[in-house]
């Protein structure tokens, strides 16, 4: 059962709050199974991989890794690479020039098709492997795992955000239209909603890209909540679509917006909305603090993306492989949690989308259900602010002499 | 030397995280002075004032107004109404209705203004007030003060999302601008260099509205700053511009951007910033954020709003009137300020922008001076993050019953 060599570890694709908790689990994990001798890292992900830009994790300074683990976005570096035949055949020339036997990828959809067909690879190959994919993303898009450790971290700050800028809006007895992350899955802007305590409070329409919004819809609900509360807050996903009608096939605004969605939703709705409800309309658009803020990070999402890590580790020393590790839901409040898995076929290139029935009947706003799921996840982690601004550690970066040739990607 | 009757407190122009303070520092001071039989205030600022649309202040519960002290935004309403002489005559006539005897009108340059105009007014009347002007705006512009409550908290916001975000490019090898509110006085952009500890921290470029930038000189800084770090974050204010150069006059982009500058600027130069390190840039605004996220409140710029409240009600009661209250600084770090006062005109629509020997002479970021300057007001708040998201309470709101006509402001 026991396989001796060397582990890698890499992160892929956007980063996120939590993901160098993730990491730091693989790292303090593996220091407790004797059959691995050291963690390399690979630095910016697949790119490091290929290009053989290793670092040695067990030589980094324990207090800078206890850091790390609460320092957001990818301490190793990330990439957005999908490797080709060729990349993988190289990827696992790489593990051979390094005996490493066990791989941990952190990462998404895309990352966990990655390390599914590297997975497949290597058994067909004479170099055994234990590959265990470690879910990671904002989007929360994942298969089969209750939730994606980055997602919680991204909602309580999309959340809190839409409170803050409620609040300027109502000052104002102005409208209010915030751009949210996710193009094909709503779970970010669904969760804003869990702020939303009295009815008067924000947000009061939340649009899911799961749904193609009806422009008359739209325009009458805004219409209709600014005259009930005195303000209005949208919140959108940046994935938000009109739905084809008479009216947007007519109107050359709706029209243009159409086209133009996935670069500045919330700047073509706020114009919407300030024809319809006589106001003038803010906008705002939390882009890519959605992966880095960390002062809204969840106490939750921290925990879980430090136990799949470690879990991962367990598990492939353990002799399990091509495996993704899961979250499985024990209770709701306090939220309790357990280590499972899937397989890595199970999860790859495929997307949870939030379910039709968690979306209300208006299309304009998540159901009780949504909020009982999204809610026990987004529990602060009680730190203080700091007395400054951030700062975070890096990490020294030991790097592995390299083994092999140069390698030249294919494109 | 007694002045007895009541108080009005209005809140002006763009919310700030502090803003709220400096209405309960009035309240609280009032409450010590047996002159002020109570303290209205004015529901959405001069649009209040106009239309008789006050409540009572000292109605209240204490509990609320306590936590409204550290809640963002204005909590009594603001507008952005401009007075002309016939609402600056409706204005007296409202104070006569409701014995109101003391103003304090808490807002920037533009509120200033208007509450010299006032001042003045009721000086040639028979009806003797005391008129305060309570110093706010995130923009730092107004003169004669050290600084202006407001400005710390959103300097505090800026700062930390350049460190958030600088580790998500870094992560990438990638770029990223960021834009920062200020059109005309850079103090917000220029205060988030105090994040930058070490030469490889960001943000690496920082353009002040002050500049006119120098194209050729923005892209090889550009180049420079990303071949030396294997990153680059630039942060540049909303009020960027290109100074014009034969370059600017030939390129489409440039001038293109150069037009709709006050629209887009971290879109547009990420465009420029892309082509000149050839890496992705990506961009974000972080907009009305600046206002209102609590998450990054200075304590100074808290303690200094209540401060200033507090301050303007006794120098009125003491017989002081048509001023505004300054902060004088004493010491650095600890930061300990006093409060002064300077006349209403000397800061009526004024603007102070950061002077020339506080930008570096390459012009793309900021001196030792500023931030020996702006690095004491920037302290946290060493306040615990909420356990799920910020709640706020509002006001009651116990409406005074209204004594005129209705008002119909001539545009």
């Amino acid at each position: 059962m026991s396989l001796k060599g060397n582990a890698l570890v890499a992160q892929s694709g956007g980063p996120t709050v939590v993901i160098n908790a993730s990491m730091v689990g693989v790292i303090q994990a593996a220091r407790k199974h004797a059959e691995i001798d050291t963690v390399y890292g690979a630095v910016h992900g697949m790119d490091g991989i290929l290009n053989e830009v290793l670092i040695d994790l067990f030589r980094e300074d324990p207090a800078i890794l206890q850091g790390i683990r609460h320092t957001p976005s990818a301490a190793l570096g990330t990439s957005r690479i999908k490797p080709k035949r060729p990349d993988l055949e190289r990827a696992l020339e790489v593990f051979k020039a390094h005996d490493i036997r066990y791989f941990f990828y952190i990462g998404g959809n895309d990352s966990q098709l990655s390390c599914h067909l590297v997975s497949e690879l290597a058994q067909h190959s004479d170099w055994e492997m234990r590959i265990i994919g470690v879910p990671k993303t904002i989007d929360n898009d994942l298969p089969i795992t209750d939730n994606c450790p980055g997602f919680a971290s991204a909602a309580r700050l999309a959340a809190s955000a839409v409170q803050f800028v409620a609040r300027d809006a109502e000052a104002f007895g102005d409208a209010e239209v915030i751009e949210i992350m996710g193009r094909h899955a709503g779970w970010v802007t669904g969760a804003t909603q869990v702020g939303r305590l009295e009815e008067r409070d924000a947000p009061h329409l939340v649009y899911l890209p799961e749904v193609k919004v009806n422009p008359e819809e739209f325009i009458a609900d805004c219409k209709e909540a600014y005259h009930k509360y005195g303000y209005l807050v949208v919140a959108a996903s940046e994935g938000f679509a009109f739905a084809e009608s008479e009216r947007t096939k007519s109107s050359a605004k709706v029209d243009e917006f159409g086209h133009a969605r996935l670069s500045g939703v919330a700047e073509a709705l706020a114009e919407i909305v300030e024809e319809a409800v006589g106001r003038r309309c803010r906008h705002d658009r939390l882009g890519n603090l959605h992966r880095c803020f960390s002062y809204a990070a969840s106490a939750v999402d921290l925990e879980e993306a430090y136990a799949v890590g470690r879990n991962a580790v367990d598990r492939a020393c353990n002799g399990e492989t091509d495996l993704m590790v899961t979250i499985q839901r024990k209770n709701d409040e306090p939220f309790e949690f357990e280590c499972e898995t899937t397989s890595l076929m199970s999860v790859a290139d495929k997307e949870r989308v939030v379910p039709a029935e968690w979306i209300n009947e208006r299309q304009n706003g998540v159901t009780e259900e949504f909020i009982r799921y999204a809610k026990p996840l987004m529990q602060g982690t009680g730190e203080s602010m700091p007395a400054l601004l951030p700062t975070y550690p890096r990490l020294q970066q030991h790097f592995v002499e390299k083994k092999l040739g140069q390698y030249v990607r294919v494109k």
